[in-house]
């Protein structure tokens, strides 16, 4: 697709996805949610999962991914994330695929959720953004980097090609 | 523990997972399965997983470990992985942690699996052992090499600690 | 060694002198020079090499690694690099190996190094501290992300141990 | 460039000339030269450089390099590097940027080289060759793993960019 970032690599989604631990009952939310990749993984196992993302293409392109998907427990917002968040009075994880303003979102989050925050990154000011604001709330768990290569097939073998890598920072109400 | 090897890391086991894509109702088999954390963790989805290992103290260990998780449906086998297999005639999906006569196992394995087979390696010489033998058997689907480096907190900041690099190598039934 | 943090992993230091460019006939400064390492290369290659570090016990460690390998052109400075740096006038490059006050360390040498700045950070917060100095001093180049793994021997084969990632980071005057 | 595999990476190639350890007065080999630029920087410190590549493209490439540089202590080499190595009877480092025929042109170089070996590989197929060869040969030391990450400027801030991951395989007479 040709949304800014691209979706979320399948391994970083998948270690991403392990540290939230989302479990049947959960109202999990996905902040910047791009094509949907997250949203639609998450609500296989929770109950109901917000999806928010300020531009109008990628909630477009996420709600068909969505329908294609037969995930009808995903719910879409347009627009910023902070005022989305402030509407949202219980969550049981929350994934942060992207977003501006990400102080105000993680003080948000740090109110409303219960397990989880797991947030992706893949720039040096967002990892240390992620930090020092779960620091400063008490909830930093830890960081990962995670560096993911994959083979491909050259002229006489096998070959590694990486992938951009991503921070996922984590965090958790009483966890710091 | 005290196991050669010790447990997978969890993004590694979070990664392997989501390459098999295990199924409710699906019969896995974990070859080489040490402390049994990735059978537990499989059992939450399989219908049955078969857990193998040569080594008296890792099924010992993987046992108890289930046992603790309530994970009634993990079935143990200590022995030799080829002779195990061989009486075991229908397979969803496979992972290998580790085994002696790798190629032997996935030749086993090819005839038996309908889904995925997952092999984790960190030796240069599995890596390429399950490479050859799964093209060998035309079922190679990918490599990946995963670097994980996880933060600790030292004097004035959080640093990066990596973790041994795993190559997870996947393989599939007509896939090759 | 026992000096916080030991000597700079071999591949680093390649790395590093290459960045730095060091030309016979070079005044190099080495802050926070630790066992000496970097010193004692560059002073291969350079007329002259300043090393500072506020240790006691690390300058003397170093002082007597430089005495075995016969380097004569070090110049070693216990102390605050700050305030040493405010006595030297002219440097052609200067590695940064640790150090406390690094944006003044940095507005510093700024001011005096007429070719490379090359920081050597583990930590987040180092790495960030020193991007956002050079772009406020207009004289950022790169940040690379070194990950070196190293082989071992085991059981049947070769597998790699990873060495603690290292952020190097590379200013030079007129190159923002 | 449009030669395949294009030109070592700054960083790969520092590490490798730092495991050469090249000294004044060396004759060395650049088997598979490529674009020329491992053997235009070993040619700074060596006393003559043997350049090698099979494709006539590789040589006209690097020999204009060379020129450009003003090293004057290379010699061309355009063909075999198995049969053009039977004719070099003496060399004190060899550098292997790619090569079929890895087993034997291994076999000449242990009988040569009185120094370093170092291949550079990016396939798993060439990293297990090299080793198993050296390994045959009673002459690996170590084998290191290379992932490169250089920062790139995006809206924002700054990310990483992953290079491809290089292994370097180093051997030498008298060590394995």
């Amino acid at each position: 697709m040709g949304l800014k970032g691209g979706p979320t690599q399948d391994e970083v989604m998948a270690v991403s996805l392990a540290k939230l631990g989302i479990r049947p009952g959960d109202r999990v939310v996905d902040v910047g949610c791009g094509t949907g990749k997250v949203a639609i993984a998450a609500s296989r196992v929770a109950e109901h999962v917000y999806a928010i993302d300020r531009r109008p293409e990628a909630v477009a392109y996420a709600r068909k991914e969505a329908a294609a998907a037969g995930a009808g427990n995903i719910e879409f917002f347009e627009g910023d994330a902070v005022e989305i968040l402030a509407n949202i009075d219980r969550l049981d994880a929350a994934f942060v695929g992207g977003s501006r303003r990400l102080p105000e979102v993680l003080d948000l989050l740090a109110a409303t959720v219960r397990g989880r925050i797991v947030v992706n990154a893949v720039m040096v000011e967002t990892l240390y953004e992620a930090i020092r604001s779960m620091q400063r709330l008490g909830i930093f768990v830890e960081a990962v980097h995670l560096q993911v290569s994959r083979s491909a097939a050259i002229a006489g073998g096998v070959m590694f090609k990486p992938q951009n890598p991503v921070y996922v920072i984590v965090g958790g109400a009483g966890c710091s």
